[in-house]
């Protein structure tokens, strides 16, 4: 182990900030220390330039009787600042009461460092792998991978597979692993309510003209209904629903009302009847005002009719609704109730998908297998409210699902000062891919 | 009249723009011109230095035994940007088609100058006048009255009178005079709604934490009716009754949906049900919405549970309201209201006293009468739908209701390029003038 930690600490010393344009060379040279790295493990590997930070890709030996699964990670991380609330240098790792900590400690050296460790050691006991693994680590992920779609797609014969694995998830708390299972997709829109050509004085025409605001106003409190659910008709229409034995499991995660209320400080949860707050998140679509922009915002008051007033709306989707036809139906919605005395416009900004990652392949089956094995208990199969884009464009470019193999902690403290990474973490993630393997 | 205009053309010549810190000496000039105009005509007058513009106070050979009216006017005018758009030089003023162009010929120097030739045609062509005047006239109106308050309150006696005219409204249409009898108050507050602590993710917390933005909106859409009232309990309860004659009156007037909509660019009215465009602008209280804030306002998208939306609100009062009074029942009415999800703010900014100004007074009956023997017809007794704080003002500190005899026309374009005054208004002001006098 005090081996693995070494070569593991100087991935970490780099200081591969993608979003800092100061710190290209860190972006090259930590490339460069993973191609090395992959070569002295017994993997082909290629640093591949791109318009920003390279990409990494390494192979196993290939053998065409064998699968093959695809592993992503990615080498960059988030930026350091404040520095003065890091007890320690970021790119100096410390192990302190049994966590490392240092600036990627965690996402997303760490759960990669976890895998690279994982085929070392096992090409090294074992010998030969039982599938043909590729590693993709791009060093874009933390500023959008802007350049991984174009990347997959002008590689995509090259990184065929039949599984393409990725820890950058969490687990459920200590020795309580999880594979995320799902993930909400998105419809962002904008609605804009054009009343007077320009701003009126309220005085003189407040009483006789509409005001946009309060139209809008009026609009957008039709958005839900009484229980919480969105109103639009047709929202629902396209969910598929979710398995009654997999809600079941969620209702005894260690993670609810408690948690999100202290994480989001507000007064008290809201949202849908007849759902837990995790269902809430996880899988039922909403409707969120993300903006609202009207007439005078200033210090004071300036005592006008606005000529328009706006609202950024995004909707988060699960599994059966398609972005463009939620568009369709919002759109819908608002033109048919504005009254005559306004104009009402409905933009679709963008979207992206919602996804299923269905756990019980051949491969998520094995992690499930093996996740129980090192922690001693089987994997919750959770999902998340968010997107994660880089799922949608293996699923898109590649037309795989990915495995998402959590192996953070939920206070690792990730994009925050003194990001952390359990020691034991690293050795059950070790542990964890070769158990993987050796159920291929 | 040849000579009035050549003394009223000298008044418009001076640039006595009150906005423009570089034209001090030409506010300087102008008060000095009038006050000299004064003496001229046979009035003591004086200059007050003021911190801004200086008031200028001209009196008449004060008689015990008479009444005292009390004239207003102000001197300053409005800038005259953009100035490619005039015909003419704004401090040039030339008559086409029998208009006065220039800055301020009807706001408010024609209409001053049509009380000021009035009373000097009358001192030349008759000698002693019927009642003791006095001219306040300032230069500080279109920057908003900022030291008025403070000079009536130190000259409290010396100003003391029985009546206030002022001419710095309109008449319904050429030949078509008006009194206007009401203004409405206002009251204006903030609603915040505040939910988590941030702006959150909403694909985090979308979905189980309250959203402000759409709390906020829910609140505004509870303000209206459906019929177009304001739904916060109380809200009309002190709202005096407008006797059902002066209200058939004003469906006579020539003015109305069509020339609103025009005025306004709006697609079609809206409003109170039961009442007329005039009505819900001059006698009806209204909310109105005047700006709204929340979350992400610019380009593109930002998914977002904001962490708290505003809205400024104005609510537009009338005779028997009070603002302060109205200000709590919108706070007790949202208060009420919110959900336990959010917490909610309402705090009060600043209100004006609505105000009736009674036509039928002794004064306000020689006014209507001379108005009808000038024009050949009655005044319409309207109102105006604003507020005018200087008439708050004078009630306030003088303890006197203003009587507002518009001379302008409503095409005058007062406060835009090519502002004009007809020769024959001023003519008919300084004929106006003289038939008060005589009615007193």
């Amino acid at each position: 182990m005090k081996a693995v930690l070494e070569s593991f600490f100087e991935f970490l010393r780099i200081p591969s900030i993608s979003a800092d344009p100061a710190r290209a060379d860190s972006m090259n040279d930590c490339a460069e220390w993973l191609r090395a790295h992959f070569v002295s493990m017994g993997l082909a590997a290629a640093v591949h330039p791109m318009p920003g930070p390279p990409v990494v890709v390494a192979r196993s030996a290939g053998s065409a009787a064998k699968k093959t699964v695809l592993i992503y990670g990615h080498y960059d991380v988030q930026p350091v600042d404040p520095l003065t609330l890091w007890r320690n240098d970021p790119f100096e790792p410390v192990v302190e009461n049994g966590l490392i900590l240092a600036r990627g400690a965690t996402d997303n050296k760490g759960q990669t460092f976890a895998h690279l460790a994982g085929t070392e050691a096992w090409l090294r006991e074992r010998g030969e792998l039982p599938v043909n693994l590729i590693y993709l680590l791009e060093g874009e992920e933390e500023i959008g991978s802007p350049n991984l779609g174009a990347f997959l797609a002008a590689h995509r014969d090259e990184l065929k597979c039949d599984a393409v694995m990725i820890s950058d998830t969490s687990m459920v708390g200590p020795g309580f692993p999880a594979i995320t299972c799902g993930l909400r997709g998105i419809a962002c829109l904008e609605i804009t309510v054009r009343g007077p050509k320009m701003d009126l004085h309220s005085g003189m025409f407040g009483g006789v003209i509409a005001n946009p605001a309060q139209e809008l106003a009026n609009l957008l409190a039709q958005l839900h209904a009484p229980d919480g659910s969105v109103a639009i008709p047709g929202f629902y229409d396209d969910v598929l629903p979710v398995a009654e034995n997999e809600r079941a499991a969620w209702r005894d995660l260690p993670y609810g009302e408690r948690e999100l209320l202290a994480a989001a400080g507000a007064p008290a949860l809201a949202g849908e009847a007849g759902y837990g707050p995790l269902e809430r998140i996880w899988i039922r679509p909403t409707a969120e005002i993300n903006g609202l922009t009207s007439g005078y915002q200033g210090a004071g008051s300036k005592t006008i009719v606005p000529g328009f007033a706006s609202a950024k709306l995004s909707f988060r989707l699960v599994p059966g609704q398609e972005p463009e036809r939620i568009g369709e139906l919002v759109r819908e919605f608002f033109e048919s109730r504005a009254p005559r005395s306004v104009t009402v416009e409905v933009s679709y900004d963008h979207g992206g998908n919602p996804c299923y990652l269905n756990p019980h392949t051949e491969f998520g089956r094995a992690a499930q297998a093996a996740l129980a094995e090192v922690f001693g208990r089987p994997p919750a199969l959770v999902r998340e409210g968010l997107s994660i884009p880089i799922v949608n464009l293996f699923q898109r470019v590649l037309g795989r699902d990915a495995l998402l193999i959590g192996l953070g902690m939920p206070d690792c403290r990730s994009h925050a000062p003194n990001e952390s990474f359990p020691v034991e973490q690293l050795e059950k993630g070790i542990a964890f891919h070769q158990a993987f393997l050796a159920r291929l």
